[in-house]
């Protein structure tokens, strides 16, 4: 990121703007350019990374922002930014959540994973085999995750290693195809349009508000929803909080899940925020800090939700069940474990002790 | 327990001798001559109790001073007293552990189990109802665990709850069977009659041996197992360490749970040696916290293996399976948790910052 240091408040948010936006162009740009070859694809996939992240940013802008910015160009960019991350990050959550669960049954096994190429780059978009459909063709299953494969698994561990590697692969494919479909179309290009022009013109208001108001009733917002979650418990280790109904019915880990993912989702906001105002990448490392653990906490829990929803898989043996079973408690030990990190980092932050 | 105060360290041990002999005695007659209805019952299960603490007491101390002690008198005591411990305290670990593991289970399913009495009482041995085999009947299975039944769990969790208490309720009926056998045999009327003299005469050797330099001994030891301990990585909370290789052999987690477990036999050496030595309980309270922290260790492993033992039996469902899973990762979380205790005792313990 190339953002020029600004000397005013009033000048931070258009130069922030201009250089997500200017981001999200070469982003997509190297994505488009990437060759077919290992190199390539390596650059394809961090530029996939690249977009995705620049595209958070300009959303979140948009929303903490918002009195700054035109009202109807907002209102209408940031629903189409949200449905652009959402779908371009389904395919590399898939595969993180694979790599996660294998890594943890290895663990569980007592067999740790080859290190190996954890995450198979996504074929450029725009790229057109010849003779092909249009689309490239998504990496086949099992070639996805060399060296995390089930060999040295027990039993029941393998045999789930090898459900949940065709039920993520599958989805994964999936959320390929999805992907690949959706920077083709009309609506992206719209999308990038607007993008384009964004990074020569932000299109303010002019209103009086103060971007570090705006900053400070973000950081407000955070500081309330922080204050229901439960950190008490949490900063108590070995609570046993994350796997309470880890048997009851599904929706159950959602519930107690949801005031810690609107956390992660209000400091990323805040972090944003800062970003902005100050010109360049939040230099509080316990803001960085607190955020990786609300993402582990959040990994954890899907690939927990993954583990579980593969037990109710009809007709598997009950060394799977079992084993998959392991696999949930493990991963929601892990939420647990984030809950705790966080509390750590952010009673040390108001407590000031550190 | 009504050890008189002792002047010296000499005159330490036989006194506390005769008293852990005279409590075993009035334990044995109190359990002979409960009554048959509830009140009774508790009683007997009192003076099981009592019983198994006075025998581990003893033989702890014929172990821990046996320098001062008629060698030959106490190579025939010790197994003796090891087999009654053995024996007496099979059907009281059964009981608890289905507690353990049903509490869990409700835990885990956000159903808190109805309070209710945990334990049914030990009909008293020698208690011989007219037209009977000459033993009491064991509880029919079923009656044992009031309130802690699977009302309110989710399928999965029902089934694995049916499943632990029919197996865990058989061992407990064979348990207590043996139990009975062994308080009727002319093996256990043996070491009552070698008990009965030790409540007024203890062998002594008269050696020179300090009784101070054999308890300081019996500390060292302890300090020795603890010092193998791995407590940097017990002191991390949520270091996953207890539920390695959880899905790898059978064997796996014994190996592990292993330098635990004599940590904790040794530690209750040196509680009753410091018992010997003041003549009264051990007024340390951090002995007393981590013992128990040990216990639980010792509780949590055998519950989860337990609930590994039960997601073998064959043609299970798949849900009872994933359910002990759950359950198996739980209790190993709790075994983990455990560790973290004793370190948190244990380090105060030594840096002396507590």
């Amino acid at each position: 990121m190339t953002v020029a240091m600004t000397g005013t408040a009033d000048e931070a948010l258009p130069v922030y703007l201009r250089g997500q936006a200017t981001e999200f162009l070469r982003s997509l740009r190297l994505h488009r350019e990437s060759t077919t070859d290992a190199r390539g694809a390596e650059e394809s996939l961090e530029a996939a990374r690249a977009l995705r992240r620049a595209a958070r940013r300009i959303g979140a802008t948009l929303h903490t922002f918002r009195p700054l910015l035109d009202p109807e160009w907002a209102a209408v960019l940031r629903p189409e930014l949200a449905w652009l991350r959402g779908t371009l990050s389904q395919e590399h959550a898939c595969a993180a959540r694979l790599t996660r669960l294998l890594d943890a049954l290895h663990r569980l096994s007592g067999t740790p994973p080859v290190p190996g190429p954890a995450l198979a780059p996504l074929p450029a978009a725009g790229r057109r085999p010849a003779g092909g459909n249009g689309w490239a063709q998504p990496a086949p299953p099992g070639a996805v995750e060399t060296g995390r494969g089930s060999s040295g698994l027990t039993v029941g561990a393998a045999k789930a290693a090898a459900l949940l590697e065709r039920q993520l692969t599958l989805a994964r494919t999936r959320a390929h195809s999805t992907a690949l479909q959706a920077l083709g179309s009309s609506r992206f290009h719209a999308v990038a349009d607007t993008i384009a022009v964004l990074a020569s013109e932000v299109p303010l208001t002019g209103a009086a508000d103060d971007p570090k108001h705006l900053a400070a009733r973000a950081e407000a917002e955070l500081a309330d929803a922080v204050a229901v979650l439960p950190l008490g418990q949490a900063g108590h280790p070995y609570n046993a909080g994350a796997l309470t109904h880890g048997l009851a019915s599904e929706a159950a880990p959602d519930a107690q899940d949801a005031p810690w993912l609107k956390v992660r989702s209000l400091l990323r906001l805040h972090r944003y925020a800062q970003e902005v105002l100050l010109g360049h990448a939040c230099p509080d490392p316990r803001v960085l800090e607190a955020g990786h653990a609300l993402d582990v906490h959040h990994e954890a829990a899907a690939a927990a939700q993954a583990a579980a929803h593969a037990a109710r898989t009809p007709r598997i043996a009950p060394a799977t069940a079992y084993a998959l079973g392991v696999l949930h408690a493990d991963q929601r030990h892990e939420v647990e474990a984030a809950r705790f990190a966080f509390q750590q980092v952010w009673q040390h932050e108001t407590a000031g002790t550190r």
